[in-house]
C-alpha cells in the first residue's frame, strides 16, 4: 500500500501538476481544498482533483472559523504589516495548515504538500505552521522542488493530460479570501508604473464609482462588528457584504512595496474594501473607549502581532500572549460608528459608545466646564521640572 | 520704569484683552506676532497691538525657519500623534516660544505671556519650551488666570474700549500654520455628530472637488520634497502650493478624538492637505530606499518622536537624539513619487529612486529570477526550529 | 454627628500628628494600619492610634494578599523600575489604598488621609488608586498641606501631647514590606558618598557574612516559587524566609539614583534580599522554558509594567492587560533552580524543567548532534539578502 | 596561477586542517591572524601558518581599533544581549571580517574562509559582514562543509602531518578578546550542572579572591572611561588592566542559556570582568547625567542595538542610526564613579559629574527644599484624570 500525502489543492495548474508529480514519486494523493470566503466553485475543483488522479478529495468550508478565529484578531488588533497590509493571505495560511494537518491525521497520511514557490512568504507560513501542529509530518513543496520554468511546467502538463488554462499567461498571481485579495507579479514588478485596471477585481475604479455617497452604520460589540445598518450579521457575512458595498465605492486598494520574510522587497497590490472600513471604524471606536495608556501602548502590541502573523508564527506562544492582551483591551469597545463611503473614501463621521470615556463636560469650552484649570499650573510645574533642571544646569538650551 | 512682558499677540479678543490686563498689573507690554505660514495680515495686527496699548510690537516672519527646522522633521519622521494627527500646532509652539524668548532677551523683558487656556496642550508647550530656553523668565497665562466666562471677558473688553468682533460667537477655536489648520470646540464636541461644512477652510467638500483627477510628481532629496512637477521650490513654498492643489481635491481632512497631554479626550478636526500628500509620498519612497531593519525599527522612533513633540518636549535631549536618528536614515531617501489626486484621495501610483533597494531580478517570477529558491529550505529549517522544538516538547500545539 | 476620615496610620510622628490635625479640622478619625509583611508590632500601633484620639482603629494583615496578588506579578514579570528597583513600596501602595477604601466604605467615611509629603511618588500612588477605586472619596494629605518644618511639627506635637520619638532626628525615611525595604534621605542625599552602614537593616555587611557558601534550591510552578530546598511554603512565607537567608549573605543591596514620577532625581537605597534571589532564579528558569520570541518580547511588557506600577497606575486597564499577558507566558515556567549564596552573590548554578526547550541534542558538538548544519547555508543566504542587496547597490558598505 | 583565498587563521587544529583542505581544493591560502586583545603569541601562529602551507601570513594587531570603534559602543550603549551577554565575540566578528576583506582586496584573493561550524552564530556574523563589505567575494566554511567527526578530522590531520594538540579533547570551545572570554560545550551542555572550575580563566574562584576589598575610581568622558584611579589610559589599556583587577576579585562570571540566531538554545559561560565593572559604572553615571526621558527611552535603543550586533548586523544602516543615537546621548556622561570590588561584587558607592542633573535642593527633605509641594496637588489632579473618568464611568474599578 502506498503512503499518502495530503495536497493543498486549488484547481490551478501548479497544484494539478503537483498531483501527477506526487503520484510519480510513488504516493497516493489526498487532495484538500478549503474555502476561506473567496467564493470559488468547489464542485468543479472537487471533480478536477479526482480527474487528476487524487485518491480522495476533501472540500472544507472554513469561512466561519476563518472569520471568527483569525480575522477577528485582525480587527481587534488593527493588524497591518508595515502599517499598510491587512495580512490577507498571512491570516489564512495557518488555518489552511491546521485543516491539512487534521486531514493528514484522519487519513493516516505521512506528509503534506503545498503549491508555493521558494521565494514567497507562504511556503514559510505553511511549513512552520505544520511544524507547530505536527512536527512528525513530512512536507513537500513540489513547485519549489521541480524548479521548472513556465514552459517546462506546461510541457509536463501537456504530456500528462493536465488541462492548461487558455489564458495561461495571465500576468498575475492572485490569492483571495474574505478579508481581501492580493496580487503580485508581471507588470506590477516596476514599482514606478501604476497598476493596470485589470489588476483589480473587488473594487471599482474611482472614476466608475457612484456619484452619490452612502452612509453606513457599523455596530461593534467587544471589538467586533456585529451589525451593519442595524442588521445583525455573523462576522463572515458582514465582511462579505461590506466588501461589496465598499468595493462599489472603490474603497480598499493598497499598492505597497513590502519587505518579505525571505529577505526581498516585493511590490504587492491588495484589495481589502471591507477590511479598510472595519478597521477604520474600529480604531475610531477605540479612540473613545480605550484609556490613554492603553491607546498608547496597544500599537506596540499590534505591531508585534502583525509581524508574528506575517512571519509565519501564528501558532506560537508569543502570538497566544498577544491574543490575550488584545482580547483584554476590547471589553468596552462597544458602540456605533457612522461611516460615509464615497469615491474611495471611508470617512468616519461619528462614533459613540455606552462606555465612552470622552467627557463633554471636561472637553467643553462652555460654562459647563468641569475641568479645574488651576490644576494646570501645578501640573506644568512638575511636568516641566526635568526640563527646567536640565536648562538651569546648562544655562539654557543649546543644540548644535 | 516699568517691567516689560512679552506677549504672544494674535490680534484676537483674548490677547487684546490680555494687553490691557497686563498693563493693569503694572507692566509694559511688548507685543510679538509671528507668521508661521498662516497668511494673516500682519500690518493690521501690528497696528492693533499698538492701539491696545502695547509699547512695542514685533512682527516676525518665521515661515522659512518653521518649515526647515520643524516641519522638515515631521516629514522625515512621518510624525503622526496617535497615528493620526500631523502635529500642526504642536510643531509651531516651540518655534514661537523661541522667538518670544529672543524678543524678551532683546528687550530686557522679565517674562512672557501667552493666550492659552488652562485645559489645552498649548499652555504646556509654551511654558515648558520657555523653561528650556530661559528658565529665569516669568510666565503669565492671563486667560487661564482670569478664568472669566465669555460674557465676563466681553464686559471687560467693552469697558476698556477693546473692539469685540461681531461674530464673537464663532463656535470654533482655530489655529493655523503652513503645515495645516486645527479646529476644536462647539458643535464638534459631540463626537457622533459629523463636522459641519463650515468647520473647514483649506479643503473643498468632496462633492465640490474637480471631476478630473490630477497626477503630480514630488521629487525628494534626502527625505525632503524639493520639487513639484519638476519645479524646484523651497520647502515652505512647496507646502503652501501643495496645500492649495490638494485642498482643491478635498484631501487632508482629519476628524479625531485625541488624548491630550492634560488628561482629557478632545475631538479635533484638522485640515492638512499638503501634509497628507507629502507624508504619503515620503513613506512610499522609504519603502524602496530603506533596508528592512530600518523600515521596521524607524516606526518605534517615529512614535516616540511624535509623542515628544505633542507633549511639549521639542527642546529636550531626547528629541535631539531622535532627530539625529531620523536624519541618519534619510541619506538615500531620494527619488520621485507619482501621486494621483482625486476626490479626497492621494494615491501613490509609483515610486523610484537611484538608491532603490527593490530589485526586479530578485522579485520577478520570470526566468530572469536571481533568487536561489533552494536556500529557502535551509532558511525554513532554521527559522522554524524554535517552533519545532516547542512542538516536539508539548506533543503538538495546544492553546485553549 | 461628625464626618469620618480614614487615616492610613503607621504609629510614627507624622501620622500621629495627623490624627490631632484632622480632629482639629472637625473630623472623626478612623485609623487604619496594614501589615504587608514588615513585621511591625501592631498591638502597640493599635493602642497608640486610640491614645491619639482616633475613634476606631482597624488592624489588617494583608500579607497574603500582598504576596499573592501583587508581589506575584513582580516575580512573573521580573519587574524592575529603571532596570534596578524591584518596586517595593510601589507595589504595596495600591493594596493599602484598596484596604483604606474598603474601610471607608464600611465606616461611611467621607474621605481618606495619608501621611505622604508633596514631593514623593507615594502621594500620587495613594491618590490615583483611590480615584480608581472610589472617585467620590475626598483625599487629605495633611503632611503636604501643613508644610511644617521638622521643628514646627515637633512644636505642634509637644503642644498636643503627642509623644515625640527620642531618636527624632534619625536621618532616614524608611518603608518596608515583605518584598524589601527602602531608605532615602539624609546623608544619602550626596550621591557620591557611600551609604553608611546603619542605612541597612535586612542585609549583613559583606565583610560580616558567612565564609561558607550555601546552595539553595528554589522550585517554581507556573512562574512562582513554591518550595525552598524541597519544603513547600506559601509565597509570603517563602519570601520572608529567603529574606533572612539571603540577607545573612549580604545579598540584595541596591543603591540607585532614580527618576521620580514627580520630576526629580532621588537617591534611594533598597534592600531586597529575597527579591534578588527569586527574580534571578525566575529569569534563569525562563531562559529554558520560554521560546525565543517570547523571551525577546516579554522585556518590552516588563518595562511597561514596571513603569505602570511605579507611576501609580496599578488599577488601570493597561495594567490589567499587561497582567494577562504576563500570566499567559508563565504556563510552563516550572522547574528547579540551584542558587549559590555567598558574600553578596546569588549565583545561578543550574536550572531544569520538565518543559525545558533547551535540547542537548541540538546544542551539542558531539556526534549525537541532531542539528542539520547544511541548512545554515540557505539560512545565511536568505538572512543576508537585504545586506547583500544594499551592499551591491552602494558598492560595498560605507559609513562615515 | 592559482586563485587565492584568505583564511581566518587561529593556529588551532580546525584552521590548520583548513589550510591543507583549501590547498587540496586548488587554492593558494593567505593566512590572516588578528589580535583583538586576547594576548595570543602571534609569532608562533605566524610560523605555523607558513608551516601548514600558507603562501602568506598576515598578522594584524587590531586591539586599538577594536576597543575604539566596537567596544566603545558596547559601553556607551550598555550592550547586553538578552540583558545578560556583553557580546564579546559578536563584537569582534565584524572587525575581523573587515580586516579579512581588506587583505582579500590587497592580495587579489577571490574569497574568504572561516573556521566556524554550521550551528553557531559566528558563521552568520562572518558571512553577513563579508556580504556587506564586499558582496563579490566567495565565502568558504570548511569545517561546516567537511562535516567530519572529531575522529575523522584527526585522521585527516595525521595523514597530512598537521600537529594535533595533545590535549585534543579539551572539552571547551573558547573565544577571547579584550572585552572577555566565552566558553561553550562539553560538560556545560547540562544546564543544571554548575560549570566546573576549569571552565574559567580570567576570574578567580570567589573562595580564592582577596579578603580585602579594593575601591577604584573610574573617570568617564562623554560616555567612555578615560582614567583608572586617576591614571589616564587608552581604552584598550584600561580594559585590559581592569580585567586583571576585577578578575582577581572574581567579578564578571556569566552563566547563561541563550537563544542563538540559528534557532537553538545554547548554554554559554562568559568571563567579562572589566566589562561588568565598566558597564555598571557607566550606567550609574548615566543615572545622574541623562534626563528622565532619555533614561527611559535609551533602553529601547540598547535592546535593538544589542540584537543587531548579536544578529550579525553590525554593518547595516540600522546599526549606523543606532550609533548616532547613542553617541548623541553621551555628551554629558562625564564624571567619576567609585566602585568597591570585593568577592565577586562590583558595588557602585558613588557617582558625580560636572553635569549632574541630581539636584540636592530639590531632593532634600531639609529646609533647603526648593521643591514646591503645592504643585503636586495640580499635578495629581491632571495626572489622575484619565483614571478618574474611567472609574466614574464604570462605577469604580473592577477587574475579574
Amino acid at each position: 500500500m502506498k503512503q499518502k500525502i495530503v495536497l493543498a489543492y486549488s484547481g490551478g495548474l501548479d497544484t494539478s501538476v503537483a498531483v501527477k508529480w506526487l503520484i510519480d514519486k510513488g504516493y497516493d494523493v489526498v487532495a484538500c481544498c478549503l474555502d476561506v470566503g473567496e467564493g470559488k466553485d468547489l464542485d468543479i475543483v472537487y471533480q478536477k482533483a479526482l480527474d487528476m488522479g487524487a485518491v480522495e478529495c476533501h472540500i472544507i468550508d472554513a469561512t466561519e472559523e476563518f472569520s471568527d478565529e483569525y480575522v477577528a484578531y485582525a480587527i481587534k488588533g488593527n493588524l497591518m504589516y508595515e502599517g499598510t497590509y491587512p495580512l490577507v493571505s498571512a491570516l489564512s495560511r495557518p488555518l489552511i495548515s491546521k485543516k491539512l494537518v487534521e486531514i493528514a491525521d484522519k487519513t493516516n497520511s505521512v506528509g503534506i504538500a503545498h503549491g508555493c514557490t521558494g521565494k514567497g512568504n507562504d511556503q514559510v507560513r505553511f511549513e512552520v505552521a505544520i511544524k507547530a501542529l505536527n512536527p512528525e509530518l513530512k512536507v513537500f513543496a513540489p513547485v519549489r522542488e521541480w524548479a521548472w520554468s513556465r514552459e517546462e511546467e506546461i510541457d509536463y502538463a501537456l504530456k500528462h493530460n493536465i488541462p492548461v488554462p487558455i489564458q495561461q499567461d495571465s500576468p498575475y498571481s492572485i490569492d483571495q479570501n474574505l478579508w481581501g485579495r492580493s496580487n503580485e507579479c508581471g507588470i506590477l514588478e516596476d514599482p514606478y508604473a501604476a497598476p493596470p485596471t485589470d489588476a483589480f477585481d473587488l473594487t471599482n475604479e474611482l472614476e466608475d464609482t457612484p456619484n452619490q455617497s452612502e452612509e453606513i452604520i457599523l455596530s461593534f460589540e467587544q471589538g467586533l462588528p456585529t451589525a451593519l445598518n442595524g442588521e445583525n450579521l455573523s462576522l463572515s457575512k458582514l465582511i462579505l457584504k461590506l466588501n461589496k458595498i465598499a468595493g462599489k465605492h472603490g474603497i480598499g486598494r493598497i499598492d505597497h512595496v513590502e519587505n518579505r520574510l525571505v529577505g526581498i522587497k516585493s511590490r504587492e497590490v491588495y484589495e481589502t474594501p471591507g477590511a479598510e472600513v472595519i478597521i477604520k471604524a474600529h480604531k475610531a471606536l477605540e479612540t473613545i473607549t480605550l484609556t490613554k495608556d492603553v491607546a498608547h501602548f496597544k500599537p506596540v502590541i499590534e505591531k508585534q502581532f502583525s509581524e508574528q502573523v506575517y512571519n509565519a508564527l501564528w501558532f506560537s506562544p508569543l502570538t497566544d500572549s498577544l491574543k490575550v492582551f488584545v482580547d483584554s483591551t476590547q471589553q468596552h469597545v462597544t458602540g456605533e460608528v457612522r461611516i460615509k463611503l464615497y469615491k474611495g473614501n471611508a470617512i468616519v463621521n461619528g462614533r459613540k459608545s455606552p462606555y465612552t470615556l470622552y467627557n463633554e463636560k471636561l472637553a467643553t469650552y462652555t460654562k459647563e466646564d468641569a475641568f479645574n484649570q488651576d490644576s494646570a499650573v501645578g501640573f506644568i510645574e512638575i511636568f516641566g521640572l526635568p526640563t527646567q533642571v536640565n536648562s538651569m544646569l546648562h544655562g539654557g538650551y543649546h543644540n548644535e
